[in-house]
């Protein structure tokens, strides 16, 4: 079970991260280790080409797997990222585009997982971009 | 000597890329095959712990690859991140920040770069995080 | 369904390769853009701590890309890695590795994929490295 | 000032990681934070095409990031690598291949470098490949 709700991640993000809030996320689903993040199309997202930038996908996955290393580690909001490592792999269409997470370890120091970037409505032509990312805990009992 | 200047890169984002003008980057340098780029601190960018965004960081550094690429093979704002990966060393101070991009490499297709981003006024203390980044060229003679 | 077998592919690595013969790889598995490879243990991949070294993981990795990557697109043989990057996620028992192996995405002159390695009989408890892998394709027609 | 001397760097090896001598590899140079490997050319390392392979590559940067590490922390052969990013860039000769590492982060937990290889005697025509690295760190006072 989850470790923490999709209104708790809310209310962290309405106190101390409003560029969150400012993207619009949405949480679709949220489960032990694992989550689905939606990021609603808008104008300013877009790049020569007509395609998404890739710092609004790199965005996304980063708080995607903030959102799933809280789902198993609860509260932490001090997790911070340590590295992330992102493959563009086909144009996104200029839509919604959403983020599916999965912690595949989570350590006493390090949580690690994958997310892969879908166009809405066109997950099964793969994936746009996929990203691998590893996040640095706080010490337990930390805020 | 660089196949673009600053002013033609700016006429770009102007003309099809307000995300960057929005974001305020100032390119301080430009040489072949290595740029110089700043960008201001803003509130905006800052998440819980006082510290800036990893995504904000992570555009920056994207930027300015988009910039050394096309010191190298001139005109071609259509090249496009093809992978990007960042390691996060330690806290960036809320100041600006410093990206300092080399390209390693610029072949037919590809190219290849490392960045490193430093918070402004302490890139003796080194950087505060480093990236590697490649770009999937356009087809030389396409825009 | 699969382009190429696995007799096929040590019949490559026998004219060619005889340094994937050597480590005594095994095709377990194959199938159109997957495949299990299964590395013996030996006592000379070991390092201070009793553990497989990085580089043998590294190795098998590569390997499971470059016959998952053929699988795709038949007998390539000269298709060459681009990228690779490995996480290390938990200590190997020291006995066999296997690696699953996933292509995410083939196009006209990349493929992408990742990879999840396990110690054998220990997979419920999760892989010791993950990898992903870009390789870069030999124009069709080539060899 | 280096912390560890390339010969106690051998007596670890020759103690404890006999893979590491099977390679024949030099230290040319090591300094506080830095080191320059040589990996003497052998016909076993070459695959198809000509050139030197993958996973070849990929143990000298991590050998050569270990040795970094060393220099910076002291003698702490338990220090593991946690991640590897690499990048071919072109193809290399069959000669014999250079490391050149520095180490950009030495923290309480992790150290992150990055290492350039080299075809002998080719180190002005630009890297073959480009490696990042993390490793970790024992805690102090552990052998």
């Amino acid at each position: 079970m989850a470790l923490i709700t999709a209104e708790e991640i809310f209310e962290i993000c309405r106190a101390e991260m409003p560029l969150v809030l400012d993207l619009g996320l949405e949480i679709e689903e949220i489960g032990e280790g694992r989550c689905r993040v939606r990021q609603p199309y808008r104008a300013a997202f877009v790049r020569p080409g007509g395609t998404i930038s890739g710092p609004t996908m790199m965005g996304l996955a980063d708080c995607a797997m903030w959102i799933a290393v809280m789902s198993v580690v609860g509260k932490a909001e001090m997790a911070v990222t340590a590295s992330l490592n992102i493959n563009f792999l086909k144009r996104p269409k200029p839509v919604a585009l959403i983020a599916e997470c999965r912690v595949l370890k989570s350590g006493r120091r390090l949580a690690y997982g994958e997310i892969s970037l879908f166009s809405e409505g066109e997950e099964e032509e793969g994936p746009v971009a996929h990203v691998t990312c590893t996040y640095s805990l706080p010490p337990r009992g930390a805020p």
